[in-house]
């Protein structure tokens, strides 16, 4: 039973890269279709909207990342495992 | 009872790239409705459109890659099944 | 028994990176769409619109990364494993 | 079973962490998204409603910094463990 | 089974300052909201508004404080724990 800390970082690896991608993306795809409609409405305002857009996206994006690098960190560096 | 690891990596992949299938396409989906309906609205902008709608689309992709890399990892690459 | 803190810290730290982008990440979509409809809208407010966003971004983040700071402090600095 | 403790003070900072997280995290997203609608309807009040929304989001972050210190508390300075 | 005082004690602090983050960082995020609305409307009322709302946070913002300091009391000023 001295392996049950691999099997717990082996699932939890999962449950953190499964919960970083549900969530964010859910959220990118509302703030692009926001985007979306926005554009069709100002289309001489696409430059601003796109940079904002991005740069927010951006921000999403790194909480996946967390997750991701969490994930990683679970299966390569964790401390626990001899 | 020493393949719980490999029973556990083989269901954490699964659990993995599911997870990582179901929210991103939602959002994808959604996001190039809206692109679909502005397109519409504004054929002129168009182009502007497809192109925010692209990159978006590219940083919802990420996240379902993070799901199949860790996937992939718990199967080539785990550092726990000897 | 003497690995339980570890497997709990384990699963302590993917929980806290999990919450910690469930709902920063949607409630940054839920602001990234609004500013999307704000600055279609009032195209020259474009400059405080995205500012104050931003600044509103940033403030949602630091609740991603304590969470991410507590889930590197259970795994990496952990005062109870020996 | 003298270890209890420290696995309850584990579990009690993640979930603290994480409670920290969820509601306060939400909120700033109203706020922040009914800022933005506001400063579209007004544009020339922009400098009083950011400044309104500035002081109420630092109000809602010192509940997430209450939690983050109370779990910090939890790991580095609790008076039950040894 | 003579520390079940000091494990009650720490999941106490843990719910009551979890809670006190909860539901005032709702309401609070409430309040800014019908502020923004509020002001944007008005603009011409935003002192007042602003000051009213103002008053309006700090009072939401002592539900939180009590449930820190009595977190913290639990931790640190246990009358029950010799």
């Amino acid at each position: 039973m001295n392996n049950l800390i691999e099997i717990v970082s082996i699932g939890g690896a999962v449950v953190a890269v499964s919960f970083g991608a549900v969530m964010p993306a859910f959220s990118e795809g509302r703030a692009i279709a926001a985007a979306m409609e926005a554009i069709a409405r100002q289309p001489e305002a696409a430059g601003t909207l796109s940079r904002t857009l991005f740069v927010g996206l951006a921000m999403i994006e790194t909480m996946a990342i967390y997750c991701l690098v969490l994930a990683l960190l679970l299966l390569y560096a964790n401390p626990f495992t001899g």
